[in-house]
C-alpha cells in the first residue's frame, strides 16, 4: 500500500532534519517511509491524506505498560498499594481466562490507537491473547511472559516463555519478545541467573521493575542477602541490554553504579505518583548519559494508556521538584517518548523518528482547537496542550489503523461492553 | 426557560443528597434547579436534554485565572520566571490594547465552556473588556482590576477598580468584582492598607498571590522590612475574607499562623510545576481545616485551563510527595473543584452543587469512551481519567452555553486567527 501524506507540518524527530518542517509531503510505501520532500506526486497512490495545516510526528512509544489490566481502572483510590494488590487485583487476576484478556487487551489498544500510541512494551501472562488483540488492531507489541519465581511455580512461566520466543522468533518486526523479570522482591538469584541466561541465549533484552518504592528495596536486601539493591544490577546483569520500569528510589549518589551498564529507564510519573511511590528524579539520569523513555504503567495505577498526559506530568514534575523551569524542554520530552523509546527497545534503526527508509509509525494531529491555539511553540504545545483526542490519524507500519479517529472494524462500544462483565464478574 | 435533563446519572456534591444517584431527573427552571427526582413531567418545557448514562455534575470554579493570558499559551519553554516576565511578557502587556483583551477572553471563554468550567475569577486589567467577552459567551465572572504600586502608578489602578466595583454593584449574580491586589512584592504597605480599605468600604473579599516561590518570599523581606512575611497575613487581612493564590511555600510549622484568618487557599498545581516553583503540599492545609480550592493560572504559565488536568494533578501530587497513595480521595478533590471554590468566591449558597433552589450552573459528562471505560469508581474516573472532551454540555445560569459541544453564535476558528494575528503583533 502506498499513501501519501500531502501538506503536512512535520516533526519528524530525525537528527539529518529540521526540527520543525511546514507544508511537506511524506511518501509511505509498502510500510516504509519512502520520501519526505514538497509537492510529491500522488500518482499511483492507493491513498491521500490530506494533512493540511496539521502536524505529522511519530508515533509514541510506551515503554512499560500491563494492558490487560483497563479492566481494573479506576480501582486504587483509596488503597494502599500492598492492600490494593492483596486484597482486589490478585484475586482478580487468579479468575483472569484468555477470553479476558484478550477483550481488555483490546480496549487497551483502541484507547493506545486514539491517544497517538504505536508501539508498547508489555509485562503480563497469557501473552498470546495479548499478542492476538494487539495484531488485529494493527499496532506494534514488544512483550514477554513475566517471570518470578517467589511463589513457587517459576518453571511453568520460563517454559512459557520460551514458547513464546520462539513462536514469534521468525515473525515480522510487529511482534517481538523479550525476557521479562518481575523484580528483583519476587526472583530469588536463582530465577534471575536462569532468566539472564535465557536472554543471552536468544539474545534478547531484560525488562524488569526496579526501586519502584521504598518498600521493595527493603524486600530486595531480605531476599538477596545484601545491604545495596543497587549494585545487584551490576551483579546479575552486566553486559545484559536492560530496561528498567520507574527507578523512582535510586539515589544522585547510586547514579555512578548505573553508568557501565547498558541501560534504559522507563519513567512512569502517574503511576509513581498514584501509588504513592514518589517522584523519580530523572534529571540525574539525563545529566548521567542514561537513556530515559516514558512509560504508563497499567491502568489500574496508571488510570490510563495516555501518552501525552504522560509527557506533560515528565516535563512539569522535574521543574517543579528541581525548582528551575528552564529543566526539560518541550522537544527533549518529545524525544524521551519516540526516539528513547525506540532506544530502550532496541529498534531505533527503525521506529521512533520519520525518516526515509524506517518503518512508518506516525500519528496526525490536529492543532486548530480551543486547548492548541493560539501557536506560539509548536513542541510545548505538544507536550502542554494536546490531548489524546487532538490525533486524528493513526499509521503503524504503513497501515492506517485510524483515520478522523475512526478505527474501522471494531465496535468500540461493544468492547467496552465485553469488559464491564468481564469486571463484574471478577470482582 | 425551563429545561429538563432526563434520565442522568447524578453527582450532585450536595451533603443533603447520596454522593452517585443513577437514572434521575433535573429540572431547571428559570435559571434555578426546581426539581430533582425520578420521572419528571417534560410538559412546559422548553428544552429536553437525554442524558442517560451520561453523569451530570456542577460546573468546575476556576478560582485564579488571568484569562486574557490565552495569547500567551507556550511562551515559558526554556525560561525562567523573572526572564520570562522582564523579557517576552511585560513589553508584550505594555502592548495590549482593549479589542486584544476581549479577543483573548473570548478564547479563554471557549476553553472553559468546553472544559466543563462554568465560574472562574480573574486578575487582569483592562476588566470591563474581559467581562464584555465572558457575558457574550454566558459564563459567570469573579473579577478585579488588580492592583499594585511599586512601579509608582498605583492611584489610576483603584480608581479603575472602584468604577468597576460601582458599575457592577447592582449586577445579577453572574458579575461579581473583589479586590485583587497582585502582591505582597509588588504592593507597598500603604497600597495594601488603601486595599483592605476599599474591600471593607464595598465588602468585598481580597485575591491575592501569595508564597508562589521563594524569590517573593526574600523580596516581600525587604519591601515590608519584615523577616516573616507570614505574619504580614494576620497583620494586614485580620477580619478580612481573603483568597490566596499558589501558597507554595508556607512550612508546616507556619500553619498555626493560618487559622485564625478567614482564608481560602487557591491551589494552582500545573503552573506551580511548569514557573519551578515546587508543589503547595495542601495535605496540611486541609488537615488545618483551610478551605483549598483549585485554579489553573493563566495559560502563560498553565498551559491551558482544563480543569480535569488541575484535579488530577492536585490527586496525584498530594500522593507522591507524601508517598501515601491513600491520600485525597477523588471525591474530595472534586469538592474541591466545585463546592470549594464556591465557598472561597463566597457563593457557597447558589453555586457549587446541585441542589433545589441553587443557581444552575452544570455539566453534562459522556463516560462512554475508551479512556473512561470499564467503570469501576465513578469519581476516580472523573479526576483521572476524564478530559475536557468527555465533556459534551454546559449550562450557566440555566442557560446551555455548549450543547453536544457545540458553542452556539460564536465562530471558533476565527477567534483562533483573532488572537494569532494578536501575538504577532506583540510579539
Amino acid at each position: 500500500m502506498r499513501i501519501l501524506i500531502k501538506n503536512c507540518n512535520l516533526i519528524s524527530m530525525s537528527e539529518k532534519r529540521k526540527k520543525y518542517e511546514e507544508a511537506i509531503d511524506v511518501l509511505i510505501d509498502n510500510g516504509k517511509i519512502k520520501k519526505i520532500d514538497k509537492n510529491l506526486n500522488q500518482q499511483n497512490c492507493d491513498k491521500v491524506i490530506d494533512a493540511t495545516n496539521k502536524v505529522v510526528m511519530p508515533g509514541l512509544i510506551n515503554t512499560h505498560t500491563h494492558i490487560p489490566m483497563s479492566i481494573f481502572r479506576d480501582t486504587l483510590d483509596g488503597y494502599g498499594l500492598q492492600e490494593w494488590l492483596n486484597d482486589k487485583i490478585w484475586p482478580m487476576e487468579d479468575k483472569l481466562n484468555e477470553g479476558d484478556i484478550y477483550y481488555a487487551s483490546l480496549l487497551s489498544c483502541i484507547e493506545m490507537i486514539k491517544s497517538g500510541t504505536t508501539c508498547f512494551n508489555d509485562q503480563y501472562f497469557m501473552t498470546d491473547s495479548i499478542i492476538k488483540a494487539t495484531l488485529e488492531t494493527g499496532l506494534r507489541i514488544h512483550c514477554t511472559r513475566t517471570l518470578m519465581d517467589i511463589n513457587g511455580d517459576g518453571e511453568e512461566k520460563f517454559k512459557e516463555l520460551e514458547e513464546l520466543i520462539n513462536k514469534y522468533a521468525k515473525y515480522n518486526d510487529n511482534v517481538k519478545i523479550n525476557v521479562g523479570i518481575h523484580s528483583l522482591y519476587t526472583c530469588t538469584k536463582q530465577c534471575v541467573e536462569k532468566a539472564v541466561e535465557l536472554a543471552k541465549k536468544y539474545n534478547l533484552y531484560i525488562h524488569m521493575h526496579f526501586a519502584e518504592n521504598s518498600k521493595e528495596l527493603e524486600d530486595i536486601k531480605e531476599l538477596h542477602n545484601t545491604n545495596a539493591p543497587i549494585d545487584l544490577l551490576q551483579e546479575y546483569f552486566k553486559d545484559m541490554d536492560l530496561v528498567l520500569a520507574h527507578c523512582v528510589k535510586i539515589k544522585p549518589e547510586e547514579m555512578n553504579k548505573l553508568k557501565n551498564l547498558n541501560l534504559s529507564v522507563e519513567h512512569c510519573p502517574v503511576s509513581n505518583l498514584k501509588l504513592g511511590c514518589g517522584i523519580a528524579n530523572i534529571k540525574d539520569f539525563i545529566e548521567n548519559g542514561i537513556n530515559v523513555s516514558i512509560g504508563t504503567d497499567g491502568q489500574g495505577s496508571g488510570n490510563n494508556l495516555d501518552m501525552f498526559s504522560s509527557m506533560a506530568y515528565t516535563a512539569l514534575l522535574q521543574k517543579g521538584i528541581n525548582e528551575d523551569a528552564r529543566l526539560l524542554p518541550a522537544y527533549d520530552v518529545i524525544k524521551m517518548a519516540t526516539v528513547n523509546g525506540a532506544k530502550a527497545l532496541k529498534m531505533d534503526d527503525k521506529i521512533g523518528s520519520i525518516e526515509v527508509g524506517k518503518q512508518a509509525d506516525l500519528i496526525v494531529i490536529d492543532l486548530e482547537t480551543e486547548m492548541t491555539e493560539p501557536i506560539n511553540d509548536i513542541f510545548s504545545n505538544i507536550i502542554y496542550n494536546v490531548k489524546a483526542n487532538n490525533v486524528v490519524t493513526t499509521i503503524v507500519n504503513g497501515r492506517i489503523v485510524m483515520e478522523d479517529r475512526e478505527i474501522k472494524g471494531i465496535n468500540e462500544k461493544d468492547i467496552y461492553k465485553k469488559c464491564t462483565s468481564i469486571i463484574k464478574r471478577l470482582a
